[in-house]
């Protein structure tokens, strides 16, 4: 039984906590931490789990395995350190943290601690759909990728939603998925403006992102998010000799007023749901068996972080971003993305 | 150019005419005739063509090289035959006649004249969707076909459909189908009566046709005339090692409202129309080479008679209904369904 | 944390004990039995949990929160009514008895106990494609339901595997999805026999079962059980206004070698994984909320019994067998099939 | 009957004379005439029409009431512009002149005419899944169009295709496709370079071609020439509110092998043989209601002939180039690409 401490307990880290309660196995939330002590308190009581006055604090509880990092972006960092400082498992929700300078200083940590602890949340590497579209990917079946096509459709987003986010919130899930799927680093971004739906209000909706990986293959992206008819995301990879895709998730076809219907998604949620919970057993388990941290590393945090960045500044530009990384340290040559 | 004389131009005689004026090739109507010396005299005069008094006068026309009969039903017997007797080839709707006794007749006269001169229209032959589910049987990619399910969906039938056309009108096109298909006869027939639906009326709707073939293959049809969603033809054949079916027939999909969809065909007409065209296209095709009849003959149209009686007989007393056919003149032996 | 004792530590047990050690959310299991002790002890062992000679010892035991009998299913009934006698929740795996009389005797003993402690093992409930498809009919979209076209395919099964057993442990789950799908008792069934798959080498393969409901609906089932190409459950249940069926599960889509192609699951188990997740994982929340059963019932499982004999007799005579049930206890009068 | 005069009788005009004389109605072949005089006079006997010597004789003929031209590419100006000149319609094959300089002239001769006599070969609008497609983007249920995803595979292409072929054979057809699909010109175009597949030898393939709409719409097309798997021509519509899309062509659906796969079209013969039927029917059928030409007419070969320019230079250079055409004369303004 490993022992979950969770630092931040708004939706996402209730939403985890829930998850962790009453649907994984082998999991227990022994104390919570938020910056709102009275939400902190009242979870904690909820679920019988320590309440802490800080992350820091958390972390030093003796009773806590592993942390689960759910606060708010900007504190990422801090704690995500403090655990490497503490040698705990940390799985840390995108993004790792929020600027490229700080997602560098977790690498050396974690690096300098000599092994890996750290796990960025991003959940699609472990989603059913993708894994069966890298199975038959690495299987040769169509050879080697060459481009990949993607969308990223939302019905709609909250106002609070700013242009950037179609990139750093939105496309950043791309981003991560393409360096995973095809094993390759980024080396340039590209964002091409179509002319505005009229769902988008003030919001430049929907956009084109266009990415090279280091082996020259191209990736294109489009980020429609107030498309209305449902959350969709999909994705095909053309090979040598043929092409895999993403198809149609419900298995329900219903006959009906002039069609044969397949119904979408309402939402991330439902898309996804399965998703997280497979990413938060496995890492539960990996820490059972004494392995701190299988699914993206801090590497992968940091470059997602660096596209990002590359990205917006693309949407600004409106140019070929070209992209540069720091040399990657050998902790994380083991990993997918080379 | 074949001089086709049509004898019976309602809906059907005139849709054919159009077709043989504006869509095929090699064709020219010369001739027509109607019960409706009126109907006859307009038509006639639109297209060119001579008007006679009788379909008998009709046949005997020299300019007229072969006839189509679209005349009322009880009438195809003495038309067919009257063609027989001119040695001229006929291509005549379904039913090829109203009673066995009179489809026992044709073949008699046909089969005294040495040589086929008959076609039937049953036009799901000339289907390239059916087409292409035969070659697939045919290649032996799915083994030995054991049994086929088949439906037949309309969105609504007019208010002069009575119980037994149910059999008669609907499934018969399906009973040509699967003898061809499988190439084999049926010899026994049985159908069974679900609820009803609110949409038929006092009609049985639906209802559930089961079919076993001499070889002991069972296929089952789906019998919905008020399904209101559409205009619905599916066929799954299920072999040894695998299936073959009918899929969607548009390659529209839209993804809107909630859900991916495909358009479903509203009528027979929308369904079939190409496959009526082939169909005399492929007949006409063949008169310029010599060769009167290469589609359903009037032993299919005989078979088609048995068992829809038999289908009838079954629907009333709710009992299998087994089917003896007439010695198969050698006339017809190189026939699918042998 | 309810504590669960197994009963049967063969295969069936050990995936189980394996969901309920490493998949599932909030159990534990603390006791083992098996009529093999050696089994039970070395499985005991490696999951910590307390061996018992006895299914009668385990149920006994005070540590013991609920029983999940995985054994013989002609040991099923004793270990049933031990715990209903003992008012503890029990899981049986299917067949809840091996004889209509059994079942009998076990639902006089619950409705005796006055509350229902059993649940049945028939987790196609459970499974979300079925889900989905109850969902879209219970919604009223496609109106009251006619007809439900169904196929049960297995790419092969075991040499042990025996005529009836294409009823007893075949078919059964259909019989069981029907009743839950409609809710509505099956009135009469009968089997038609096609002519054989080379495949299936002796056996009668496939065949095609036919059900009648109460009310008068027709489920045809297709039951090929040597039909190479994959698993594949399949169900389209034809309403008044349309139809709702089960479609493809995969969500992947291949482009290669001439065609378009979406994998069929190679098994049962790769099918239907999730569904076993989920129907131990409700039991277990139900107990842990205080109800000891919401799922399939005794009055389920006895009426699949009887269904599942009918079936059989029908198999061997070729004639159709009326259904009838004994008096239904108030106790299971708010389950589905009324 | 319209008396048709082919100039070229190579591959495509023999084909075109096969269709006009076995498959559409209402056309006669009256002559031919070809660069090889044998060809001609073997082709002109065979299908009884008189053989001219040059192009310009045949159009001249007073028994020619319509010709069409599908000789070798750079002299498609002189028969087009003879044609024009004699006030007699006529139906090029595309291009309609290998430089943009020759369809400018071409366009000056129609246009001191004064009425349409051209007609250029751009068979996918006469496609019933373009066709579709555009009716549902039409009919605005999916709201404003702001991107189409293209692709455009073949399986190989022949030793003589080389580099610039990829835009003006290949993507050309897209070209002339999405100015009529979305009613608009294209303003600028770019053609983005992906690593290569082993299977197109020394070619640069595939190649990522994007273009710009008047309005602002992105278009992007997926060129890949070799990638074996078949002929396979994908379109996606994004619009505000939904998608439409071009999905699979055959209705054929075999579940074998561990799959459920619909075959893809073999070559562009199979994919696109019924849109030439269509074209010149609806070309003859036009003539005979007395108007000369209905499809695309000069101004779609000139505007195709500038973006597919415009495309080569961006393969070329790599930058993105904008599009600037000559006034549009009002004989064009009612064209859907205004």
């Amino acid at each position: 039984m490993i022992n979950v401490g969770v630092i931040g307990t708004g939706m996402i880290g209730q939403d985890h906590i829930r998850r962790m309660t009453s649907v994984l196995s082998g999991v227990r939330v022994c104390a919570v931490s938020d910056v709102d002590a009275a939400t902190a308190a009242s979870v904690g009581e909820r679920v019988g789990a320590a309440v802490h006055t800080t992350g820091q604090e958390l972390i030093a509880d003796p009773s806590v395995d592993a942390t689960l990092v759910c606060s708010w972006g900007p504190t990422h960092e801090q704690y995500v350190l403090a655990a490497i400082a503490a040698g705990k498992p940390v799985f840390c929700e995108k993004p790792l943290a929020t600027t490229t300078e700080a997602c560098q200083r977790i690498i050396e940590a974690e690096t300098a601690y000599g092994g890996r602890l750290v796990q960025v949340g991003y959940m699609r590497r472990y989603d059913s759909a993708y894994r069966a579209l890298k199975a038959v990917l690495d299987s040769g079946q169509i050879g080697n990728p060459l481009l990949m096509h993607c969308a990223h459709r939302n019905p709609s987003v909250p106002g609070v939603y700013e242009k950037d986010m179609a990139i750093t919130d939105t496309a950043v899930h791309e981003i991560d998925m393409v360096r995973w799927m095809l094993g390759e680093e980024i080396r340039a971004v590209r964002v091409l403006v179509p002319r505005r739906s009229r769902n988008g209000g003030i919001l430049q909706d929907p956009l084109f992102l266009l990415m090279e990986t280091a082996g020259g293959a191209i990736v294109d992206v489009e980020i429609s998010v107030n498309i209305r008819y449902g959350y969709d995301i999909r994705g095909e990879i053309v090979g040598e000799d043929g092409t895999a895709a993403l198809g149609e998730l419900s298995p329900l076809v219903v006959r009906h007023a002039g069609q044969v219907a397949t119904p979408v998604p309402a939402d991330w949620r439902e898309r996804f749901i399965r998703a997280y919970d497979i990413e938060l057993q496995e890492w539960i388990d990996g820490i059972a068996g004494g392995v701190p941290a299988t699914g993206p590393s801090s590497w992968d945090g940091y470059a997602a972080a660096v596209v990002s960045d590359a990205g917006v500044s693309a949407l600004h530009s409106g140019e070929r971003v070209p992209i540069a990384l720091m040399d990657k340290p050998k902790l994380y040559a083991a990993e997918a993305a080379a």
